[in-house]
C-alpha cells in the first residue's frame, strides 16, 4: 500500500521530522534493517578476529590492508551514480503513475453523450465503461503481482464480474500469442459506434469525443506494457547496485578500528561500534533502496502502486457515473450570488 | 500566504540581496530559527561540560571523540542528496501549481457559447461555472487544511453560497465511499448538454468546446487528488531529513573547540561561538526547509498555495464573466491606426 | 534590452571568447563590478589594519582567526546550491518566454477566416486583434516596470491608440478588484461570435479555430500573471543569496595574506592583491547574478525581456496581417520546378 | 534482445541484488570484461618490468613518475562528465522509444471507422494498416542493422508479404534520392480518402480520425530518421570516451604498487593485484558502457530495441484487429453489478 | 555538415572508441587543437624563462608564485559550471532541432485533401507547399550564415525558383520593418481558403486539417526566430567561457615543473612536457567547445544544422508528394496474409 504522509508534512514545523521518522511501513528503517544487521555481524566477526585471533605480525598486515583500502575508498563514485540514477528512476516512476489509468473521464463522457433512460441505453453505457475497466484488469494481471494473485485465472475475473461468461468465450476465440488486452477496448469502440448508429449518441462529433477518451486510457495502459517490455537497460541498475554493495564490502575492512600502538593509521579512539560507518551505510543503502523501490512500482513493496485498489475505485466510480449520475443535474434556480 | 518578492528582484542591483533578506514571513530565518536555537543550546551545554566538568583524562577522551567524528563527517553525503531531492520536489511543486485550477477559460467559453439574455440562459451560464467552482471547493476541502478550516462541513459550503440546499440533497443521495468531487462536474456537463438541446448553445461543436474546458479543469483537480494519494515514496524525504539532522547531531560533538594544549586537533583559536558551523547549519537546514515547504504545498506554511484566495478569485471572476461580461463588446469603430 | 550575441557565437572559433567578453551591456563585468569594488576596498582596509595597526600579539590572534576561517570555508556548499538553483531558474525563465505572447497566429487566422472587403469586415478583423494586443498591454503594465513607465495610466494606453475612449468607458464599468486584463479578451470572443452570426465567418468550425488561437494567447498571458502571483518560494533565492554573500564575507578574513614569519599558515608569497580570490568572487558572484537576472525577467536588467518592443512588434504585425495581408495571394502560375 | 528484469526487481528484497547480478546477457560484466582483461594484462606487464627488469635508478624514476601521475589523476573530471552525459543520453533514449512506432491505435481506428463486411471493405482495412507497417519496415531497414539483415533487399520485403509485387513496381516508379519511406504512408492516406468517397467511412470527421492516427505514427517514424540524421554532436561522446580511456591509461602507471623501501610513496602493502583500481575500472568503464549502449539503440547490443520483434508484433496485431476483431462486440447483457 | 557516427556506435564493442576517435571533422581534436597549441607555446616560453633566464632569487619568487596559484586553483568551479551549463545548452539545442521545420506533413495533407487532376488543382497544391518552403528559406537567410551565403539577396531566391518574379513584387509591396517571413505563409493560407471555395477541398473540416499543418510548421519557424531574438542571457556563456580560460591562464604558472632542489613544492619528477595538464586542457576546453558548438547551431561549425540540405530535401520531397504522389495508391488486392 502506498504510504501517505502528506498530512504530516503539510506544514513545516521543527518536529515534522519526527512524525516522518516514526513511521515503519515503507520506511527507510524497514528497507535497510536486514542488510545493516548482516553488515554489522560481519564487521563484528572481522573485528574480533583482528583483535584476538591474529598474532602481531598478522595484525600488522591486517592494519596495512585496512589503510590501503580506506585511502582508496573514494575510487568508487557512489554520490554521482546514486544522484543521477535516482533522478532517472524518479522521472520514470512519475511518468508511469501518470499513465496508470484513471477512468474518470471515460465515465463522464459516456454519461454525457450516450443518451436515454431505456434499459438498452443503460446497457450501452455500463458495458462501454466496464470493458475499459476489464482491459485494465487484464493489463494489471500481466504486470502487477498483487493483481495476478487476486485474479490468478481468467475465470476469477469472470467470477468477480468484470467479464461475463459469453464475453470470455468471445475473448478466447481470438487466437493470438501476444497480450490480448486490446480486445475489450475494441468491444468498447464497437459499442460506441453502434450507439451512434442507433441514435443513442446524437452526433458524430460526440461519438468521437467518447472514443477519444477511451483511446487515451488505452494508450496509457499500452505504454505501461511497453515500458514493462523495455525497462532501463539492466546494466544501469546493476552498476549502481554493485557499486553500493562493493563499497560497503570494502568498508568491512577499511573501517575497522586500528588499535596497535605503533600503527600509522591508529584510530583516534576505539569505540568498538563503527558509528559513523553505520550512518553512512544507512544513507547510501537507503538511497539505493529508494531507487530499487521505484524501479518497478508494480511489485509488492510498501510503496508500490496499489493496482487492486485502483481497479476497485475505477469500477465503482465509473458505474455510478453512468448510472446514478446520468442526467441528474439539480433543478435550475437562482444562485445566492444573484444580484 | 504566498510571499511575493518579484518586485524586489525585478532588476538586479547590488542591494537586491538586502531587500530580500530583510523579509521575515516565509523567510529562511523564520524557517530555521527554532532548530538553530536548540542546536546552539545543546552545543553550549556540551561545551561547558567539556571545559569545566571533565577531568583531564576525560577531556582527552572527549577530544579524541571529537577528532574521530570530525574527520568522518564527510561520510554523510548531504550535498548530493539535497541537490537532487530539492530538484525533484521543485518539479513536483511546479506541476501541482500548473494543475491547481484557474477557472478563467471555463468562464470565457460559457459566456461566449451559452447564448441568450433570458433568465433561463443566465441561470445556465451561472450554474455551469458555479458547479465547477463548487467541485474545486470540495477538492480543496480534502487536501488543504486552510480550506478545510474555512469549510469544516458541507453546510458551511452551502452557507457560503457555493452550493444550494436542493443541490446538497441531490449530492447526499449519491452513496459512494470515495471522494465525490466529480458529482458537480457531472451536473455541469448535464447542464451543458441541456443547454445545447434547448438551443442556447447553437452548435454541437460549440458544446464540445465548453465541455472540453470543464474537462481540462476537472482533470487538473483529479490529478491534485491523485498526487495526494500517491506522494513521493516516504523513504526519500525520510532519508534526506534523517541525513541532515544526523549530520548536525554529530556536529554537536565534532565541531567543539578543542582547547587542551597537547591535543593534536587543538583548534586554531578559541572563539567560544561556533560561527562557521552556525552558518553551515543555516544553509543546510534551510535548504532542507525549502524541500519541506514545497513537498506539500497545500498546508499552512507561509509560502503554501493560497487555496482560499484562489476560490474567491475564481468564483468572483467567473460570475462576472458570464453575467456582466456577457456579449458586451464595445461598438465597432475605426481604430486610431486606421490608415 | 536583450543582448544578442548569436552572430558572435554562431561558429566556434578560438577567438569567439574574446568577442563575447568584450561586450559590456548585460555582461558579467557590469553585473559584478560594484560588489567587487566594495569587497576589494574592505579587503584592503582589513589588510592595512593587519599589517600596520596591530601589535604582534594582535597579529597572532588575527592570523589564527584567518586560519580558522580558511580551513572551514568549505562548510558553505556554494557549488551545489548555485548549480541546482540556476538550473531551476533557467527552466522557469525558458517557460516564461514561451508563454509571453507572440500574436502572429491570431493575426493569420483572423485574416484567413473573417472574410469580406467591406469596412465592417475590416473593423471586425482589426478590432479582434487589437483587443488581444490591448490585453497584453494591460498584463505587461502590471508585471513589467518598463511597460508601466511607458503607460503609467490607462489614459496613456488610450492615447497610444491601443484602446479607444468608448472602450475605456466600457472597461471602467466593470467593477472588479482583481486584474481585469481578461475583459478585452472577452470582447474579442464576442466579436468573433458576432462575425460568425453575420456570416463574415463562414463556418462554426472556422470560428472555433480563431477563438482557439485567442484562447491560447490568453492562457499564456494568464500564466504570466499566475507565475507573478506565486514565485519560487522566497526561501530558496534567499538561501542562495545569503550563502554567496556570507561566503565572501568570511573570505575577507580567510583570504588575507599572512606575513608573519612564524605563522603556521604563512602565505607562500605576499602579492598584496588577492588575485585568486578575486577570480573566485567574479565567478561565484557572477553565477548568482545569472540567477538573479533570470529570476524575474520583467524588470529592467539589460537582459530582461523587452516587453515594449514586443508590444510594438505585435500591434504592427497583426494590423498588417489582417489589413494589407488580407486575401492577397499572388496569381496562380506554373512554378519553375514544373516538369 | 532487450533484457527484462522487471520481475526480479518488482519487490525490493535484500537478495534482489544477487538476482540482478547473476544475469550475463546485457550485463555490466559482459560489457567490461574484455577491456578489463586487456587493462589487467598491461598492468601486469608494467608491474613485472618495474619489479624485475629495472635497475634501482630506473626504479626510482619509475616511482616518481607513478607519484606524479597519481597525484594528478583528479585533473580528469570523470564523475561530472559521466553523470551529465549519461543523463542526456538516457533522455534521448527514452524519447526514441516513445516514437518508435506502436501501431495499435491505427488498427483500432481503422477497424472502428472503415465499415462493411464485403471483401472490398476488408481489403481497404487490411491495406491501410499494412501500408503503415510496410513504412515502418522501410524505416527500420535504414537505421537498424538487425532489420537490414532480415530484409537485405526490397525483394525480401516483398517475399515476406509486407509489400506486394505490383506495389513494389509503383514504389520503384518514384525517382527520389532521399529515403522513400513516406510513399506507403501516402498510399494509406489515399485509401482512407477513397474509402470515405465510397461511403465505407461514414463521415468526414471519422476519416480525419483515422488519418490522424496514421499521421502520428508517421511523424514518430520520421523523427526516428531525423534523429538518425542529426545525432548528439560527435564531440560530446568523443570527449567522454576519451576521458574514461585516458584516465585508465594513466592509471596503468599511477596505480602501480611501489615496493622500494625508500620511496616516499611506498604503498601501504603489496597485494600484487590492483583490487581497488579494478573496482574503479568496472564502475567507470561500466558507466560509460551504459551511455554507449543507449547512444544508438538500433544496433545489436543485448539491450537495443528489438525492431524485428516489433515489426512482427505490429503486423500480427493490426491484421487481427481489422479482420477478426472487426465489429464483434459481445451481445449486450446486464452485467453482474446491475442493481 | 552534421557528422554522422550512428553506425559506428550502433553496437558497443571495445574498439567502438577508436572508430569514434579517429574522426577529425567535428571532432574534439579539431576543436581544441589551436587553443592547445597556443597554450603549450606559452607554457614552454614561461618554462624556458624560469629555467634559464631567472637568477636563483627570482626563481625562488617564481616558485612561490607557482605554489600559491597551484594550491588555489580549486577556487574556480569548472566542473559544476560546465556540467550544468552544458545541460542547459543541450536542452535548448534539442528543442531547436525539433522545431527546425520538416515539411513532410504539409505535403501529405495537401496531397490528400486538395483534390483534382486539373492544372489548376496541381497549381494550388504546388503553390501551397512551395510558399511554406519559401518562408523557411526566408527565415534561414536571417539566422543561418550558410543559407545567407547561398541566397545573399532576394533575387537569388527568385533565381533558384523558390519565389517567382510576380510574387517578389507582391512581397516587396509590404512595407514592414521587421522580418516578413510570415507573408508567404499568409499566401499559403489564402490559397487553402480559395481551394475550399472552389471545391478542390471538399469539406471545411479538411481545409482546417491542411491549415493546421501549415500553422504548426510556421509556429516552429517563428520560435526559431524568437529564440534567435532572445538567447540565453549573455552573462551565462560569458561566465563559463571566462572561467575556463582564466583557469588555464593561471595553470600556465601553477603547473610549471619546479626544479630547484630546495623548493617545498619541487615536482616529483621533471618531465618537461606538462602531460597531465595537457589532458586536463583537452577535457575541459573540449567540454566548453561542446557547449559553444551547440549554443548557436545555425553557424558554420562542422556539427551545426545543415539548413541548406534541409531546404533542398524539403522542396524536393514536398513537390514529389503533391505531384507524382497524388492519389496513386496501388490497386486493391488481397494481401499475402489473407487467410
Amino acid at each position: 500500500m502506498t504510504i501517505n504522509y502528506n498530512l504530516a508534512v503539510s506544514t513545516s514545523k521543527p518536529w515534522t521530522l519526527f512524525k516522518l521518522l516514526l513511521k515503519w511501513r515503507g520506511s527507510i528503517w524497514k528497507a535497510v534493517v536486514l542488510e545493516l544487521a548482516v553488515w554489522l555481524v560481519l564487521y563484528g566477526i572481522l573485528s574480533v578476529i583482528y583483535r584476538t585471533a591474529l598474532n602481531p605480525g598478522q595484525q600488522r598486515t591486517f592494519e596495512r590492508i585496512v589503510q590501503y583500502c580506506d585511502s582508496r575508498l573514494s575510487y568508487i563514485p557512489l554520490n554521482f551514480m546514486l544522484g543521477f540514477f535516482v533522478t532517472a528512476v524518479v522521472n520514470r516512476w512519475t511518468y508511469l503513475y501518470q499513465i496508470i489509468g484513471f477512468i474518470d473521464n471515460i465515465g463522464l463522457m459516456a454519461a454525457e453523450y450516450v443518451r436515454g433512460r431505456t434499459e438498452q441505453a443503460r446497457m450501452y453505457r455500463r458495458n462501454i465503461v466496464r470493458y475499459c475497466e476489464l482491459a485494465q484488469v487484464l493489463v494489471f494481471r500481466d504486470i502487477s503481482m498483487r493483481t495476478r494473485r487476486r485474479f490468478p485465472t481468467l475465470d476469477t475475473v469472470v467470477a468477480a464480474g468484470f467479464m461475463m461468461p459469453h464475453e470470455k468465450e468471445r475473448y478466447d476465440e481470438i487466437q493470438y500469442k501476444y497480450s490480448k488486452y486490446w480486445v475489450p477496448f475494441q468491444w468498447a469502440f464497437s459499442l460506441t459506434y453502434e450507439a451512434r448508429k442507433k441514435g443513442l449518441i446524437e452526433s458524430d462529433y460526440y461519438q468521437v469525443v467518447v472514443q477519444d477518451e477511451i483511446k487515451k486510457f488505452r494508450t496509457g495502459l499500452a505504454w505501461i506494457c511497453n515500458y514493462d517490455w523495455v525497462p532501463i537497460p539492466i546494466m544501469y541498475p546493476q552498476l549502481v547496485c554493485l557499486a553500493v554493495h562493493t563499497y560497503f564490502l570494502v568498508c568491512l575492512l577499511a573501517r575497522q578500528y586500528i588499535v596497535s600502538e605503533h600503527a600509522d593509521n591508529k584510530t583516534e579512539i576505539d569505540l568498538y561500534f563503527p558509528i559513523m560507518s553505520t550512518l553512512q551505510f544507512i544513507f547510501y543503502m537507503g538511497w539505493m533502496k529508494v531507487a530499487e523501490a521505484m524501479l518497478n512500482p508494480f511489485g509488492e513493496d510498501d510503496d508500490d502502486f496499489e493496482c487492486n485498489a485502483l481497479i476497485d475505485r475505477n469500477i465503482t466510480m465509473v458505474l455510478m457515473m453512468v448510472d446514478q449520475g446520468y442526467d441528474r443535474a439539480p433543478d435550475l434556480k437562482r444562485d445566492d450570488f444573484w444580484d
